[in-house]
């Protein structure tokens, strides 16, 4: 069925059994490419039935869907005209993994971090109103992306906005890992009622039978019937406390279900909620029963060298047996940030709070406040939705929260809202703070276990995957840097993080080879910086690498410092340039952005060459 | 009777005539010392009766008093031992106008920010249940800062804390302006429903005679009745839904309802939330009718010269007046921001989305999706909050969303957590964003105006308070700078922001005396940058002035280019140093820093002649 559609309303004069086809024939796509590339695998193959719904019900581009997070979005590209493109999927030049206006027109808004679809769909239907419009915004958000203060702010705001809107919250009771908190059981609680249930199935009973056109009546008569006192003592209320109808919960995998609440929301005048229950990876065996490690599913390249964040996991659980005030938080990152048997193993010092990184910080900070060594582990690029509980609830108090930061730097596959290349530079500002960049899992490990007994805001950045640093780790003492080799030389290489110490290794390496020496030290703290050892570099070719913007970054610092003493040093720092990094593998992306080893040789012979004349 | 208090609990003997009479003694001096040094008058004379009541009923320092923002705690630091310091509150070295740690063992955490409380009350509980104390944690929020999703993730997370907590909810219907959006539609519901009010009334009734011991079990009775059908349809079932008894509405003024209810709270096993109705300003009744205005309350020093807030508030007017695709948003501050006769004019055009810096980022981003052109209005220190929103919904998408930033750089009288100087900083570093700083309100003016046309990221700063640079404004053009006045001279000096232009004027006057001609340029693009004119500058003595943190700011990039281009230029860098800003007038903030007129002349004195020799 799926070859019959070029544009989305290909699909409205299908059959219900037609439809069944095409969610097969998607589930089948999408089974074969990302087996293939890689990707968000269990959300998309739980979303196929209520996207295909969606088109079938509502007209796209007309009204603008919006996607939370936009990882389930798979069967909604393959719908709208991109199924030749879809083998590309992840691949350097190819689609990319999310939402891309630039993609299609009928990409409403570029995504990937969680919470921001009802604040978007916000913006857009005020904007609608003033147009008059008669689109509408159609939201699609998870259960735990509803975690997220953002969305309860959008929620907030959403009554004043004088539009329809329909959002679908698609409850899979999933994040990344399980759902936490009072949402998810209240959720759980709305979905799992007897009495509910069986008051739904006698409503709808009645209903079914009646001709298209009867149905928004029909469903107005099931809403009246639910906005009983029986309905009130058991859920929905708190979403009409924002001014939103209710409806549900829906079965998300049956079709005839899903597109007779769609019309019925689609043709009511008022903003409604949409609760449907959906299975993560819905369709195929092993990601149902495993979705959390099907959620990102990479085509195995079985490396034998440890993953940082298995090693974080591993430096985790010594120092909590060692030291009962440690303690590990993570915003519904569990699994991917390698905490999985920490958290088994001390349940009372861990907390998975859910998607809201803010809370994370900041309950991080009342647990220092009182006489714990809280340790947050965060992906970059979600910590910048934590920055103020950074600045004002853990630095300016000046208390030891450690942020442990996977993900940093270079991330591959995910694209620009994936790329932890902004985090040492937005931290290295904020005052209180030190920052640290292990070279390899080892120094990951010391570091960790260094900092038990350092009582101060802490922040260590290390990069998606594995190790590829051999070389041996020096003990740590506070900004004091690791010199990896020292040659005689007027030229330094200083090298900040894993992939960059890798590369600079590769560098070492091939300028050896044309005969020019270098001393290559190992910058594992960015702040503060080895102040004493940067003291003897006066007249050298100082060269600065890192993998995250050069605006304000690593290279920055040390020519702030050079400067602030005065000192004459030839300098090149070599960074990432102030524009946004797409998808690819990250040897890809380290060629795109002139930081692979071959290129910096050239760069770095060439800058030394000249000064040396 | 304040005199007679020197330790909080020397209040637990008192008569409930007692109280009320030490209410009104608190009430004076807080009227009395804010008319002389200004502060947070409103909120702070609306929670008198109620920080009484906590230090009546909980035992501090034990029991742990968190206050949210922290703004209307003055009655808790003259309950525990601060009377005679409080003269100096929000004076140099005197006292701080928000809790301060570093002050008293009474104050728990360091605030300043909204929406912060409830998420630091977790980690307390998280911890002291760990611990196994007795002692619990109170938390005082108000109705606007539980509109920010921090605390709504906080609420979210609680019921997983095994550990009961208090949370009083301070209603008064205002943030700063009156409050926005559903959940405040819902208090005042709750508070305003008369089959409710009859209903408590009745209940109270019965168990107002009871004596004290009797209290906690009557209360239960009276919870207890509340959790019929009745109570459901109207309200505090959302809170419910979190795992948190409700109690309430109390009348926040009326002692003996508070002690009573918070009493049964503290008697109670389970974590409940107290809802209070207050008003704010009460017992002064200028405050009472504009509680907008006495929020924070300068005593007058009028200047004639305009503030950057009202100018920002006419250039809105006028452009949105030409331009009908230009909206205005704000985070409850639309007076503070300059917006109230706007919002008058254009309410069509005009969203204040509560307490709420990310959700308003977002939204704008929505907006501008669909072809609006929107300017969000935001406090420097607020925008932190919002950092995922402006780099993930509004640069990654390169949309046209104007940032307006007030009381950026260096803030007087409140504090650290109020300074806006890590913007500038944490701005230049996304991509897409341009950064511009006018001199005075005539170039914020012609920046705004200048807007309209570009269709990207865009952030306009400038400080509290009033213009006083009056220099000529010479036409924007993207990325080009204005020299105030070119000399025959090898110094250069430049100048970002109105503070630092003014300063940088001083400078030029001091040195001219000393005969040392300077040519003086006001940077107002930190991003771009005007690089035409920087290539001009081989071979001189740079110096770059700016108040904000010197790691990665205006400086920073001004080496980053002369190193990127391999210019010689010996330059001195001026800013705000890698440590925090107290409390204390900005003139005096600069000298503190350094960054005063006469101590930058000499620095700027003896870096040439060095240079020059």
């Amino acid at each position: 069925m799926l070859e019959k559609v070029n544009i989305p309303s290909d699909i409205k004069g299908f059959s219900i059994d037609e439809l069944n086809v095409l969610a097969r024939d998607i589930r089948q796509v999408i089974l074969d490419t990302v087996m293939e590339n890689g990707g968000h695998l269990a959300s998309s193959l739980g979303a196929v039935e209520t996207i295909i719904a969606m088109h079938y019900c509502f007209n796209a581009p007309h009204d603008k869907f919006v996607f939370d997070v936009g990882h389930q979005c798979y069967a909604h590209k393959l719908l709208t005209g991109r199924v030749e493109e879809f083998a590309t999927l992840r691949k350097k030049d190819g689609m990319a993994g999310f939402p891309k206006k630039e993609e299609s027109e009928y990409d409403v808004v570029n995504t990937g971090h969680a919470s921001t679809s009802l604040s978007i769909a916000c913006g857009l239907s005020r904007a609608l109103a003033n147009a008059s419009s008669d689109a509408i915004a159609v939201s699609l958000i998870g259960d735990g992306a509803l975690t997220g203060g953002l969305a309860f702010e959008a929620l907030n705001d959403s009554v004043t906005v004088n539009k329809k809107q329909i959002i679908i919250l698609n409850d899979n009771s999933m994040s990344i890992s399980a759902n936490v908190g009072s949402t998810a059981k209240y959720l759980l609680k709305l979905h799992t009622s007897n009495t509910y249930n069986n008051f739904k199935s006698k409503a709808y009973g009645i209903v079914k039978g009646v001709k298209i056109d009867g149905v928004a009546k029909s469903m107005k008569f099931l809403y009246k019937a639910k906005n009983s006192i029986k309905y009130f003592l058991q859920g929905g209320m708190p979403f009409e406390q924002f001014g939103l109808r209710y409806y549900g919960p829906l079965d998300g995998h049956n079709l005839s279900e899903l597109i007779f609440a769609f019309n019925a929301a689609y043709e009511d005048n008022e903003s409604c909620i949409l609760h449907i229950v959906t299975k993560k990876g819905y369709g195929f065996l092993e990601a149902e029963e495993n979705p959390a490690k099907f959620h990102g599913y990479s085509p195995s390249k079985k490396s034998s060298a440890q993953t940082f964040s298995s090693a974080f996991g591993e430096s985790m659980k010594y120092i909590a047996s060692k030291n009962e005030k440690i303690f590990a938080v993570t915003a519904a990152m569990r699994e991917g940030t390698g905490l999985e048997c920490y958290a088994e193993m001390f349940p009372e010092r861990f907390s998975d709070v859910g998607i809201a990184e803010g809370h994370a910080a900041t309950m991080s900070a009342g647990l220092a406040l009182c006489g714990y060594k809280p340790y947050f582990a965060v992906y970059s690029s979600f910590l910048q939705r934590a920055y103020d509980s950074v600045i004002h609830d853990v630095c300016m108090q000046d208390l030891p929260v450690t942020f442990c930061i996977d993900r940093a730097g270079i991330v591959p596959d995910d694209g620009e809202t994936h790329q932890g290349i902004y985090d040492l530079n937005f931290l290295r500002l904020v005052p209180n703070i030190a920052v640290l960049c292990p070279k390899n899992t080892a120094e990951l490990d010391a570091m960790i276990k260094w900092s038990i007994d350092y009582m101060h805001p802490l922040a260590i950045r290390y990069p998606k995957g594995s190790n590829n640093v051999t070389s041996k780790v020096k003990p740590i003492v506070l900004g004091e840097w690791d010199v990896i080799c020292e040659a005689e030389s007027n030229l330094i290489i200083l090298a900040t993080g894993a992939k960059m110490v890798e590369v600079g290794g590769d560098i070492v390496d091939i300028l050896a080879k044309k005969h020019i020496k270098a001393t290559f030290v190992n910058a594992r703290f960015v702040k503060p910086m080895d102040e004493k050892y940067l003291l003897t570099l006066s007249g050298k070719t100082v060269v600065t690498l890192e993998d995250n913007v050069l605006a304000g970054g690593f290279g920055s610092s040390v020519l702030e410092f050079f400067n602030r003493v005065e000192m004459n040093v030839n300098v090149a720092c070599f960074g990432i340039n102030d524009e946004m990094l797409t998808h690819a593998t990250v040897n890809e992306l380290l060629v795109m952005t002139g930081l692979d080893a071959e290129t910096l040789a050239n760069k770095i012979e060439a800058k030394y060459k000249k000064h040396k004349k």
